[in-house]
């Protein structure tokens, strides 16, 4: 640990994250679930392959073009679970309000709760509220963990990548991290910006139904594209290559990005996800995905290597190459 | 909603929390299992029962004698599902984390919680860390959620009371609430106070194996015995007659609630649990209780009567009679 006191960057996804979590959890914890560090954890329960997620939301601002802190509680840990193949199914939801929070908001998150639930077709059935006095906690923050079934034959894990297999993703990167930078730094664009913050568990089903083989599926969330890329190079020991005209970004993200000084590789998103696959079943799985209404920009970006294991490098518009690191620093605090 | 506005007594586990569950959420997440309102929801998994909770910790101090805000979120999820019947099984962890958190109290704590989890037999298999900026949240903040299988024939709930029971508690009540109290308030006293914080599965295990018919099991937490009794009466609709020359109460808890003008019958417990079951069963169960290091002062303090459904009457030591309400106000926030 380069410092003994918690930073912003021990929270951002990317290397710092990781460090903490080998370094402080990870001895504490030692158990094989939570070592494999994929979305979610797949226990055995009674013959059935359960998996179990968690996740807290701190956004700032809580309300923001595309969502709010409670339609993100909802999508993001449905995304977890979808992740790793699961069937979502039942959510928890943990509240700590901060004293003198107005009940209109409150009202207000949980009614986006309960419609993004319902889109995903999962029910809260458990939770808990806390109330902080004033000061010490910023509004409102919202734990979300969930459970889901994953179906038999159905292995996709983030060890999983092989050389040979493409590298695809559902849609634009990066609008969900630039609409919350630009809320907060007050910043209006001619197009609006707006979050994507979506539940995948319907895209990820047509997507398993037209290859239940599929390898690796993550939502490239804190620490953005670049960030679950690397970490999918690592956890599987293979290079990446990606190609950066077939990268989708807004032109409005990439402007606004532009002047902020931010990539959008390294920006969260909230509704988009990446799959490794057999090249020889993409143009099936890309069909399928861009029938779902969170699937229609769905493209390949590359594809595994096996040389440089744990690298990711990008193959840029004028033929050079770069390496995409990991994240370092952060950005962008309270992003989700 | 006397307020527009979020209270400190909304998290106080008594009449304003209720208030707030029934006017807010209920209304958003209308589903079977949460409107039953136990500390687990149980769900039917591939044909097995499931019991899966969710609280979150925000105790201050976060180190107290007798435990630590790591022990307190390990007992307090495993309390839960073991109150349903449920043998608890797997914890996800989320952390909330001010920026400048010393990473020595974070190890300190995991390290807590690593050892709780080892005495209660269960494994955290999924985590997640979020890092807020200085002053966005105080200190540190964990939630856990937890899963737990109810074995066949258990059926133990809040709605089980009924007349003819008699009603358990599992040792002395107050300790924890003043402990953290007096240590807030910088209060000592001769005979040091310290908190109950127990997993309770064990003790819980060894009572339905004396009487798996037992109807009721709930931890007096938030809101304290007097709170968990009035739930009690009125998920059942039965009667509650206490006897207060029965409970059980440390005398330094007695005297440094009389200096702070507090009720221990309010103040919360964190390995504590109360029982309702049939009379001719109770010699058997108690015999069992007492067997276990965390039920060897359990008593019998009531019983279940058909009047008065919903209310929680107190006999007091000289032969009078009062009403022992919910907790109204918040006492004492950030307890748990």
């Amino acid at each position: 640990m380069t410092s003994d006191k918690i930073q912003l960057d021990h929270g951002s996804g990317g290397r710092a994250s990781q460090e903490l979590i080998a370094r402080a959890f990870l001895p504490y914890f030692d158990n094989v679930f939570l070592n494999e560090l994929n979305d979610s954890a797949a226990v055995i329960w009674n013959g059935f392959r359960l998996a179990f997620t968690t996740d807290s939301y701190v956004v700032d601002p809580i309300f923001f073009p595309g969502g709010d802190i409670g339609r993100l509680a909802i999508c993001g840990t449905v995304n977890d679970l979808a992740m790793r193949g699961a069937d979502p199914r039942y959510l928890s939801a943990g509240f700590i309000l901060e004293e003198g929070f107005p009940l209109s908001d409150l009202e207000r998150i949980l009614q986006s709760m309960a419609a993004a639930s319902r889109e995903a077709g999962v029910q809260v059935v458990t939770g808990d509220t806390k109330v902080v006095p004033r000061g010490a906690a910023d509004k409102i923050f919202i734990n979300t963990s969930g459970l889901g079934q994953i179906p038999p034959g159905i292995d996709v894990a983030g060890q999983n990548a092989a050389p040979g297999d493409l590298i695809l993703v559902s849609g634009t990167v990066g609008d969900h991290g630039l609409t919350i930078l630009s809320r907060r730094e007050g910043l209006s664009f001619e197009t609006p910006l707006q979050s994507d913050a979506a539940p995948l568990n319907g895209l990820v089903r047509s997507m398993l139904e037209a290859c239940p083989g599929l390898h690796v599926l993550r939502d490239p969330t804190r620490g953005g594209l670049a960030t679950t890329l690397n970490e999918i190079a690592n956890q599987s020991q293979v290079g990446l290559e990606i190609w950066e005209e077939a990268l989708p970004i807004r032109n409005e993200v990439i402007a606004a990005a532009e002047i902020l000084g931010l990539d959008p590789l390294y920006l969260a998103n909230e509704g988009k996800l990446v799959a490794f696959l057999p090249a020889e079943q993409a143009e099936k799985v890309l069909a399928a995905m861009r029938d779902q209404p969170y699937g229609r920009e769905a493209v390949a970006i590359g594809r595994v290597l096996a040389e440089n294991p744990g690298r990711v490098v990008l193959k840029t518009a004028i033929g050079g190459r770069r390496l995409l690191d990991l994240l370092t620093g952060e950005p962008l605090p309270r992003i989700c």
